[in-house]
């Protein structure tokens, strides 16, 4: 059994991580820590768990987390881990950081995108991106392992097998994303309150957004140069989900079902990934770590439309995260993420 | 005062439609016929009419309705208009068709899209295609308006001042819309149901709907010959509103805030379409007649995104239907329309 | 053609008194006032009115409002009416206040339950409470106006015929009362963010809401003395409506139709007070003034189940400030007022 | 590891059975059983389950299931069980039946509350009631459970320490009771539509609801003659969750903190159970097994006021459904039932 460890467990992605981590048959302590809330007790911000974990948030005290912990995830805002990271380097103490802040190999990208000082060069070469069904070799190998964000898992998952073919051509690559409202964060604001979410539909940060540089990078190490993308995101009137709708340039000589072969082949040891044979709802993936795909060819056009949902809590955030934990410590991918989508 | 009639007034569309001629200043009384449920109050399908308005359903009898009416409205599903709107031909009453019959100007393309029996060509060639803020000079000459589909609405608003452009090129149009559930009608069914729309998010009739040859045919008749777009439904949830995001590429001549430009001068006397400084969410139009759009250029790609929000059960559906009366019987356009937006 | 103005605008009883006077049959100008927020146009506070109302926010000035204003309406926080009305006083500016400073005639009970300093007693002894329905004669000869709450408006409408009984005994009246979202107001908050309240149905201020001595209150003026109510508000995931579930012992004698007749009889001249065949649900008055009512008798415990239905900014805050507003000018009950729900 | 069965599992009910058994650590297969689907593969309904189970609909043929199964789980509509049971008894195969076929024990009770046929009374005798924490031994012992109704498992577990204490009187006792939609099925109705159900806030069945004499039984169980109960239930916009507010008029020698303690002692060993500290909302037990109750008492009035949610379809049934085949089998009575309420 192991004992790990969450800074930011009262925010919606550390919660859902200490949920998932509470019933994992491999951890034994799960222990959270706060900079702000330390000496409360977790139940006071988390009436859910009232009864069944008494324990306090604890202090952020290095030297005692290094002695205490086999891993250690940050759900901490940008900025937190890049320097908190860096003291676990070489501890013994495997990190994996649910941020921004180790996603971006580039400096200056992270500079631009984030508007803060990026994490060290050092460091950012160390973070291994977890994105597990296309990385589960490095990631098994790793100490840091940088979770990917929750559009860019949606958008990668649902062009992974597209860009690994010879010849891809990425310069006509159009993301119309859409959100549930948990991705905005539990910070109440004019953005986030009831009234100004239900009966809404609402676009934000038009070729603006933060994921907009961690998907080109990921895209160019799989195809070589690819030019810039198109990405709108969207928040939708409901808690969680997050679907990507993608517009391709196809190629005329593959058709849906050849593209759905491709797929299917490509994720065949992917438990997670599932090629449906219909265009899936985000419901059919809530409250799990699935990630469903499909797509079609408009023969009017040639133009590909895939559609790529998960639940941005989960494969969008910490079910990724307890996937990149299983690989790291040899488990199985599937341990403590078995459980089917919630419905209705 | 005139008198109007509605058919299928226990519909979404219909009931919306009472409502706001039920306060008109020019209409005096609305009868409203039903085949199927005559002689029943009204108020027993519509609490919300309660001690309000008392009278039942008639029966439909054309020869009783030309005589008492100024103005027939069909709110009724694919088939009945071009069955129903021909005895009124010469009649003196105009006739507004809110369902897609007459929509289509080549019955093979209503043949193939929606898949049944088109109504004559006579009848075609009769009906006026009622989008106001483009036609208006034919709308106020005719005796038959096609109301137009909501997701036509919502586009051909968004890309008209485009598309009439000297040089326009269609072919890249692709078109990501997102409609609240009441768009997909009041009969209960899996789709409809609230547990399988709450907190889900779906993706539909992906290039097979059938207000795509309305958007084509429109597109054509601006802009000589177009190529096909790319169209994919979404369903919201929440009630009512569409937003389309549509992409096309730029002229890499003109700028984001030229663009606004042109938009504003081609709705400058369209009280109802607002050219807004930053993209509209839908419940900025919720519950009104209003148009709202907004364009950004993305200089990364060249593309220009476009956003157009409306009510799909005003703009997209009787309220438009309430301007087409008022352009028809020489009324002011906004007569009957005039309250903002509700909110929250 | 009055001109009217209003403080706290940006405000949800504001914003939508702001949406009714504007298109008001009997009111010119509309003025809207801000201490904080002066200079800036009410449009970037809400989008919903872009392109139609380009007015600015004016300062908080008595003597230009004086000269401008035929009445005030104050939707403003507690507080702040008891402060500023007074400089209104024999003015000839009719005064209509939104808040709760003015309803509770007891110095005593105001502090008790909103925990500040009173009105002056003098203010109080002048504002009429003005529950329509049973306050005209009343409100028709005052220049201040206290406008219910929105609770004690679904609550008393429901309760008052019962309450003018001879016999009547108000002892054991438990009432189960629930709420949108917007009967929170518009400041973000854990309470009022979306993740919090979707499918969420929460209860809040047992027995201590400062409604509770308003009702009182008024069942006492009708009935002589009364016994405390029992008072459990919830919130209910969505954005408007209220409605009040009341329990209370009947009379053996009188039965549910005889109740529903006396009912009827007692809201005879009352167009916005609907007493239904069945039991209404909030939708069924949705962006309205109405209050619809129904109950039922348990032959088994012989108790009075009464459930009344509002919209709680409208018929329980901006809807009947309208309608007091046309009793103290001398209009019609009804104007400004006769749109029917909004359905679905 | 036991092999289980459901009949019914494409309802609400029985597919979150599933959901919870496919991952309970003593339970090896579960097969589904359908009259009407058999020979369809179960992801053709619930796409949740898309690639991890990807078993058909078993026919009901009742000498291969008592050969299979160590449990069948009745997920069926009123007047399935009645039937269907009678063939397991006495065949080694245990029977949970959480269709309301099995729980009163008076034939009259459930014909006159039904309206359909009763089974018979030495089935009704067999049958064990499967209020778990009131009930562990008998259930224990059993072989058929009639699992108990949603709403009488959130009234009971909320009213159990009252109700066995000494000079009881429930005489008093109102029940002013909200349920998601979920409690209504899947069928598509008018009652259950989007349209109809979100911004709505609905009451029904007033004092008409089948669960009363369920609810009657106990009490009358617990506490001797009891009268009548007041049972008016709700429908909340949301999916899942019920929240009962109950009035009863308390001894005014007990406290609120020493009615607090008498709950928590009463329900000591029961671990889904928690007297909270402050009023529970629905969403702190959603997708759990648990069931939440706070209480005060007003000083004013006297009156007692308790608070009870539980997730309706587990506690309220499923969920509850699984302790009960813990306690039949012999396990661990929180196994397979302890992942935590989700959240956000």
């Amino acid at each position: 059994m192991v004992h790990v460890g969450i800074v930011g467990a009262t925010g919606y992605g550390g919660s859902e991580l200490f949920r998932l981590l509470h019933n994992h048959p491999h951890v034994g302590d799960v222990s959270l820590y706060s900079s702000s809330q330390a000496g409360e007790p977790y139940s006071s911000f988390m009436p859910q768990v009232s009864g069944w974990f008494q324990e306090e948030l604890r202090p952020i005290e290095e030297a005692q987390m290094k002695k205490d912990l086999d891993v250690l995830f940050l759900a901490t805002p940008a900025g937190v881990s890049k320097d908190l990271t860096p003291s676990f380097l070489n501890s013994g103490v495997k990190v994996i950081d649910l941020s921004g802040d180790l996603r971006l190999k580039k400096t200056e990208d992270y500079e631009k995108w984030y508007k803060k000082e990026s994490a060290s060069e050092e460091l950012l070469t160390e973070a291994v991106y977890g994105l597990v069904e296309t990385n589960r070799k490095n990631i098994e190998a790793s100490e840091i392992v940088a979770n990917p964000g929750c559009y860019p898992t949606a958008v990668l998952l649902g062009t992974a097998p597209l860009a690994h073919r010879e010849g891809w051509n990425g310069d006509s690559l159009i993301i119309d994303a859409k959100s549930g409202i948990s991705g905005a964060g539990k910070t109440p604001s004019d953005k986030t309150i009831y009234a100004n979410t239900e009966e809404n539909f609402r676009i934000y940060k038009v070729n603006e957004h933060q994921h907009i540089p961690e998907i080109e990078q990921q895209l160019e190490w799989w195809g070589g140069e690819t030019s810039p993308i198109t990405f709108s995101p969207h928040l939708v009137p409901m808690t969680r989900g997050i679907m990507a709708t993608m517009y391709v340039q196809g190629d005329e000589n593959v058709s849906a079902q050849e593209w759905l072969k491709i797929y299917r082949d490509f994720y065949e040891n992917s438990p997670f990934v599932r090629i449906r044979e219909e265009f899936p709802s985000t419901k059919d993936v809530y409250a799990s770590n699935f990630c469903d795909i499909h797509l079609t060819v408009d023969e009017r056009t040639g133009r590909l439309t895939i559609v790529s949902v998960i639940d941005n809590l989960l494969k969008g955030a910490s079910g990724q995260a307890v996937q990149n934990m299983n690989l790291m410590l040899g488990f199985e991918e599937t341990e403590g993420l078995k459980l089917l989508p919630l419905y209705p």
